[in-house]
């Protein structure tokens, strides 16, 4: 965590100093905002908390509840979004305080006694290596309270406004000025049925599957239901089911169940399959209520007791897969004519059953992606252009999930195989142990992501994925830690520099960024920004930190920074000399020729490419950046 | 960490449930008070987060400045220290808040021009394996921001009294009813030289060097100076000294200087060696200022350049390494008559250099051995011949502390010598490794900690040394963890049960353990109270974690608490299978014979005894708890 660059600051460094302009809270509603986001869930709230930093950015956020979330919903945090928290800042907070999901067991009709359950098969949940986080479990409303706390401290000190629901978006294709119109609605009950009008440059509707937004730009969600109600409760409950505080998927005669141990040690959530639906058949219509949850449970459980002391929350639900056409406004036709205005994220664009885990992290994924491109646009350093890529990546994403999801949820409701070595549930499970980590998200080639052609140069960093983070040794202090650490969440863009074991490119490579013309670090550069504002430069060296000095760096990788020109200690890192911890090895980075790693805002790779293609790298970033 | 035992709450897990009474604050004084702290160091505030969590105790703090500290003083956190906050549940955030100290680095004259430095020698500064804990740097500011949110988040809902000073505090020797009064006089401006008094049951002094609380039980520091000035500065500067981001120690012709970059990656303190002082000669008399630490400082650093930027905080002050001869109110020969009232800690009753770092850690160090037994007093558990402990543990820390010190101090300063394979500093800073992290503090047999005839049982956990923590999995759910972070500040006691590779030594001592009518667990447990509330049974197992079933645990390893009667699936443990982190291997525990190792609620090892050994395990407790 980098603080004081400026001047010494006291108190807590998570509270960043307020901008005194956008920190001014007034209690009406503002005439225009840059950024209208329909909705607090966590795709919302994912945004809001990365608009929040950038003051110069005016956004409003509304929800017609009357206050924060406190219970319910979705509670599974997949191992790439403990990543994306861990570039917020609250990753270590969320460890301490959730459950942790380490294995999963599987249980089948007994063989002997097919009425009774047995443990059939167990896998460790998370793979090996496959990240540096865990998979864990939290109630959404703790999710919702860290991006909270992220915009509360923000320069914005953004809160949301309560109390409101978007009525309609209207969008003057032609206008320039604050072009979309968004007619609010008041639901406290003083007020209730008053609406207001805000325009706004741009409008988020993460505003759930009902959402007004995706309507209001005539978005349809297509796909099917699944014609079976399907039971959720969070419980504190007494049960002698010996799996009890492991992930457990239970398919007995009596039907199944997802067993989901939750945080703080006691707390249940209990997936269970009720009843089969008929054609056009609402769940609502069976009238069922937590009682057949719980009878359901306990005869599913059988021959284990299971006696519920408190329901915390329950909802009961059929499976439905949808998607919407597009993420945006624009039409296919329009593409080359107009950039989006308005864009859909999360359950109001794509809905999946719960049994995946996904919906939280897809719906925080959707506007981890929106995120830095809005900012990007709305601070003036990226044409409007690199919106249409938003719907386009995750577009894809969510087509993903919902093919996963499908797959996924008739494996789970399938009768339990009695052949082969393992059940065909435990099977399919492992199959996608990368999928529900989220690690299978890859953006196409594009402006955004670059050719695979040198992907062999780094072929452990895929071209398209997330970066997997790997263990290095920062030089000037000799601090053991995670290369990935260093993307924090906003709009900056990381050139990870992998030095051959020859010194001559990657000094070649400093000197063209820091002084030829054409360098993008100069090119997109404005006067008096800290060199690192946009594009960030970071080495990664084959040596061990006592091998190197620090002062022999090149002079960009010891920037001066800020307003006292102080210099910044961590640009460069070493390999880790533990055993097994060599990044090199670890990411197969070619040792003789290195490579440069350019990695997005979002933590994605965009870009391989040999050091010495420094006419390349001018060329892609001139692809995304405006000249200044 | 573990929440929702008595049903679900919405929010934060660290914001514990107010209690009513004591969390109602009224503008005025209370007349009588259970504890008074005076003083809102880290002395004061560490045991005033841990009287908080205890609501049925009325604990007073007052301090004379005006609100809480921003800048200057300590900043070093030893890995004891770390381990402490883990306990108090902040570890986590100071780890990602701090510097962190990896490697310390030597310069003497440079043999071929010794005008100039050089580096002569370079020490990973925290040896492998002592501690899971980093040595980290930290304004301690922070640190008392990090007890006064556990106070506000306690169920008392404690704040300091700002604007108050201790000026005396009179014991009734023979009165039971808050027979302490303690003169308050009051700072604000328009209140000042205005005095009240109020009654308190215990008063502790953690009023600094300058101490009122001492002074009035008749306490003197004994020492002596060492007539040398320093001095420390907090600044933002540029230099081109290659180790600007490790602990560094220079010995120059000029003089010397300890380095020490701090949190946030640009701050810098250095502690500079200044004037010689004649005999009665006071630092004040020499009327030197930053400037002359600056200049002082540039010329040791020659030939690098540092140039300060921003001075942040500075002092000057001269070594005294002083001890009072006891740290309460109680002379030798009343001990037998009378349990002490008022009690001195950290300044209070020992000041030393602040050059090994330890200031702060040691005064935490007093009051995190204090609050235990103020606690358990208190509410009533144990008798208050306990409090005679304090002192006698904590005289013996402090001693050793002035010891090292003084040699330390004696090693700075001397002049660098040429001979050896490293400087002579180096080698004496590779001795000190254990004692400046904190591991050396020992406490002897007494009362409190019983004999070492069963040490080899696990030799790597030593009496009356801090309880070393190691890896173990969680068998309920699986989860890698540490042991030692099961451990968390309060009163709780923990018996860590070895399991030898036999079953029945454990299993009878569960069975002694629920049902003996000598048992521990039933001689001081209060009706109604969760059987761990005071003695907390954990047991680790040799096996891995899948090989053993939670059920088929002893009940008493699966408590059911709280007032739904859920079990607590956290009491038992196993071996982790990763190379290297076995439990039994790296603390050399007896795996024929097993062991049980007893730890203090300030994770002190109190006793290390056979499973067998029932009655001697009910003898230690009656020692120390009443009968219920
Ligand atoms: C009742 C319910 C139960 C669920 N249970 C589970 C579960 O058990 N497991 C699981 O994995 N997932 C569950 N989910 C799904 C999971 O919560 C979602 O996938 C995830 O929250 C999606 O995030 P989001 O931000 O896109 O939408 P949401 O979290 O749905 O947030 C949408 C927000 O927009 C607000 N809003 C609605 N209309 C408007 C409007 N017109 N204008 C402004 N704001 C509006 C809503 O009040 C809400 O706060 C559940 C969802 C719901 C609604
Ligand atoms: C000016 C100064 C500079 C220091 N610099 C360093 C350093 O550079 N490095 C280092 O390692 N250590 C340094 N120390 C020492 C280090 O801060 C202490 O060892 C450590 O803070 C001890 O903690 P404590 O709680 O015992 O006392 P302190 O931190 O001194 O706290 C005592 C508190 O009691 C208050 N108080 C004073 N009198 C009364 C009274 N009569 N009634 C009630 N409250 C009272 C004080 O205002 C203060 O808040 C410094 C100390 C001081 C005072």
């Amino acid at each position: 965590m980098q603080y004081h660059l400026n001047g010494f600051t006291p108190g807590d460094p998570d509270i960043l100093p307020a901008d005194p302009a956008r920190a001014r809270k007034t209690p009406e509603l503002p005439q225009k905002v840059d950024v209208l986001i329909a909705g607090c869930g966590p795709a919302g709230l994912c945004l809001a908390a990365q608009l929040s930093r950038f003051p110069e950015i005016a956004t409003l956020i509304v929800e017609p509840k009357a206050g924060p979330m406190e219970k319910g919903q979705a509670d599974g945090i997949s191992v790439r979004s403990m990543e994306m928290f861990q570039a917020f800042g609250f990753a270590d907070k969320v460890k301490r305080e959730s459950l942790w999901i380490n294995e999963t067991t599987f249980w089948t009709p007994d063989s002997a006694d097919p009425s009774q359950i047995m443990r059939a098969g167990r896998v460790q949940d998370v793979a090996d290596g496959i990240s540096e986080m865990p998979h864990v479990l939290i109630n959404q409303a703790r999710v919702h309270d860290m991006f909270l706390d992220i915009m509360r401290h923000s320069p914005s000190r953004l809160e949301p406004n309560y109390q409101l629901r978007v009525m309609d978006v209207q969008v003057d294709a032609d206008g320039q000025d604050h072009p979309v119109t968004v007619t609010l609605e008041h639901t406290a009950p003083d007020r209730a049925g008053e609406t207001e009008t805000v325009r706004a440059n741009y409008v988020v509707g993460c505003d759930g599957a009902r959402s007004n937004v995706r309507r209001a730009i005539g978005g349809t969600l297509h796909g099917d239901a699944a014609h079976q109600a399907w039971g959720v409760m969070d419980v504190l409950a007494v049960t002698d089911f010996p799996d009890i505080r492991m992930k457990s998927i239970i398919q007995s005669q009596a039907g199944n169940i997802l067993v989901l141990p939750r945080e703080g040690g006691y707390l249940l959530r209990l997936y269970v399959e009720l009843d089969k639906l008929n054609e056009d058949e609402r769940v609502a219509d069976r009238g069922l209520d937590i009682e057949d949850i719980i009878a359901k449970a306990q005869a599913i459980l059988s021959p284990f007791a299971f006696e519920v002391k408190e329901v915390v929350w329950w909802s009961i639900y059929e499976i439905g897969h949808r998607l919407t056409d597009r993420f945006d406004d624009v039409s296919a036709p329009e593409t080359s004519t107009r950039t989006p205005r308005v864009f859909t994220a999360g359950d109001a664009c794509h809905t999946h059953s719960p049994k995946a885990g996904q919906g939280m992290n897809v719906s925080m994924g959707d506007t981890f992606n929106l995120g830095w491109k809005l900012i990007s646009v709305l601070t003036g350093r990226a044409d409007p252009a690199l919106l249409h890529s938003y719907s386009q990546e995750r577009w894809g994403a969510a087509k993903a999930l919902i093919d996963y999801d499908h797959a996924w949820s008739r494996a789970v409701s399938a009768p339990s195989d009695a052949g082969g070595d393992m059940p065909a549930v435990q099977r399919k499970f492992i199959e996608g142990g990368l999928f529900t980590a989220g690690l299978t998200v890859t953006y196409a080639p594009s402006r955004l992501i670059g050719t695979a052609q040198w992907q062999e140069r780094a072929a452990g960093f895929e071209l398209g994925a997330r970066f997997h983070s790997a263990p290095v040794v920062r030089l000037a202090d000799a601090k053991p830690m995670q290369l990935g650490h260093t993307v924090e969440a906003g709009r900056r863009w990381t050139l990870f520099a992998f030095a051959p074991k020859e010194d001559a490119p990657l000094r070649e490579l400093c000197d063209f960024l820091a002084d030829d013309p054409m360098s993008p670090l100069k090119v997109h550069r404005r006067p008096q920004e800290d060199i690192d504002t946009l594009i960030d430069l970071r080495a990664i060296y084959q040596q061990g930190f006592r091998d190197l000095e620090h002062t022999q760096m090149h002079p960009l990788l010891r920037p001066l920074k800020g307003r006292h020109g102080l210099c910044d200690y961590e640009k460069v890192f070493c390999a880790s000399t533990l055993p097994g911890e060599d990044i090199f090895d670890l990411r197969k980075i070619d040792r003789d020729q290195g490579c440069l790693v350019v990695v997005r805002p979002d933590q994605h790779v965009a870009a391989i490419l040999p050091l010495q293609a420094h006419q390349d790298l001018a060329r892609f970033f001139a692809g995304i950046f405006l000249k200044v």
